[in-house]
């Protein structure tokens, strides 16, 4: 079997990671082996390898923190799937892999009809779309929403999963050339980042007020955002594509009463109750399985593969996330 | 009489502002004259002639907005203070000035023992200071505060009410020659800024937890204190004497639940409960008049003077407060 492992971290992520050839190991009692089907390669992923993510696993350690796989063969006393079946990986196994040995009760069988590559971004991205515009503004119908990193994975979902609530869109991204993409996914407004983007915006939703504002970019473009902001209305940052700290002017936090936060899923993962967790993925195993929630895929990556489609996912303009699907 | 005043808003602000002769006026009904004896020059004094404050009166304006003067006359039926009392003038109406005509029931009679250049100062930056250590975070005996610009009036205000109130004080100052200054009016720790803070801050704190910051630089330095706070802490900001916009990581805001807000006193003084500022202004007056709570002054100016005032009060490095003194 292929692992992608790395035993340092460093600057290059693609430089630090390496396809590996391991012995298919035999599950034990109670273990499944799988054959993983896909796996995405996220920004923390990708932070993770540079260091600069909020945990880091213990080296040397093996990439990817979800995917979906089939189950191949069980141990003695495995229970709760059966071979052949299609299940979600638990988080954070190391998902990078064409096999790997799973405790079989961790495994969460899933529909037949669903697409494997679907679903194997299901744990990471949807949530982190669905809580930033649920955990900290109570919005209704008609609430306009903006954020910026538009053309990202979270960004996509944001728009599908507002849309669903009747939540107004306004989607904020670097190049021109991104603007179509966004649209198709059902964006109310898109537009390019620029130091004047609140008068475009101001021109775009006329009386409508935006209470919330998701950054994933930093630097000028999170105060860019909050510039669109109502008085009193808070911004979520979940990221820093830009490589920049966040900038808030105090027009904004002072004279504007603006509120800035973060939004971290491990986090969230840590103090939510079982049943509030048990909700939201029910909620968006149904959207995507069903297709009503979906992710644009921009390349296809087997194991043997991985430094390319780490370079891949780590650079700047895609239009879709990166895979690794296992030959 | 002499007014300072200004016609339009220019970067630097000494150029814009006049020292101008004008008729002393007769008080009309209901009316008091009134001798300035004292009016500072504060940090949104210098924004609002550089056109960079929330708020901007309509032009021509008279510069100033708080102070105390003594009463030489009175119109008829001028009620509620007497020639020869001294008192605390309304905020925003233009103190640097000789002398003034001003509603009389306007006027606050102050204890004739208080020093008025100390009064004169009560208005503006004490009640940011008292409000920001009470608005945000629920702060308990022996709880500790950090802050920047630790040498500006509303970070001498700010050590005085801690101490008062029995909290500690982290305190960061920009240059070694300011700690002397800080530490002498009841700091706990006193520290230069830099990119390594918070570790200097954790060896004086120990296993202190740090639960708000307070930030008046903007720039990294926001980062910086925002650094030293414990996972979800608050940092609030008032100011950007940098002249940089805050800047704050997803480490803290995502990793760490930092949470970033602002502070404007005008905001609170217009969803405050007349009760609320009631009890503040009675609580800062007693301190004040007994001199419990002050104020360092760098200098004193006649309005004739105002340029080299504002020159002074926008220069960078001072140990005090500049206040116009009319001869």
């Amino acid at each position: 079997m292929l692992q992608a492992k790395y035993d340092h971290r460093g600057p290059v992520p693609q430089d630090v990671i390496e396809a590996v050839e391991a012995d298919t190991p035999e599950p034990g009692p109670g273990q499944a082996l799988v054959k993983v089907l896909a796996a995405p390669i996220n920004p923390s992923d990708v932070l993770t390898l540079t260091g600069e993510y909020g945990i880091l696993p213990p080296l040397p350690a093996v990439g990817g923190n979800e995917g979906v796989a089939e189950v191949v063969a069980l141990g003695p006393d495995a229970q709760g799937v059966d071979v052949g079946q299609t299940v979600l990986l638990p988080v954070g196994i190391g998902t990078w892999v064409s096999h790997a040995v799973v405790d079989a009760r961790k495994l969460v069988a899933l529909p037949k009809e669903a697409d494997p590559r679907q679903m194997a971004m299901m744990t990471i991205n949807p949530p982190t779309a669905l809580l930033m515009l649920s955990e900290f503004v109570d919005l209704q119908e008609g609430d306009w929403v903006i954020q910026n990193a538009a053309n990202s994975g979270v960004g996509g979902y944001l728009i599908q999963l507002a849309k669903i609530r009747g939540l107004k869109t306004v989607n904020v991204v670097r190049r021109e050339s991104a603007v179509e993409g966004v649209t198709a996914q059902g964006a109310d407004v898109v537009l390019v980042d620029g130091p004047d983007l609140h008068k475009r915006v101001k021109e775009a939703v006329g009386d409508g007020a935006i209470k919330l504002a998701i950054d994933a970019v930093g630097g000028a473009s999170t105060d860019h955002i909050a510039d669109c902001l109502q008085e009193g209305g808070t911004l979520v940052n979940y990221g820093m594509m830009s490589g920049e700290p966040c900038q808030l002017t105090p027009r904004n936090l002072v004279f504007r009463n603006i509120t800035a936060r973060g939004f971290w899923l491990a986090k969230w993962f840590e103090q939510a109750s079982r049943e509030d967790q048990m909700k939201v993925f029910g909620q968006l195993t149904k959207l995507i399985a069903t297709g009503k929630l979906q992710a644009k895929i921009a390349g296809e990556y087997d194991v043997s593969q991985i430094k390319e489609a780490v370079a891949a996912a780590a650079a700047g303009e895609r239009n879709g996330k990166i895979l690794v699907v296992p030959a």
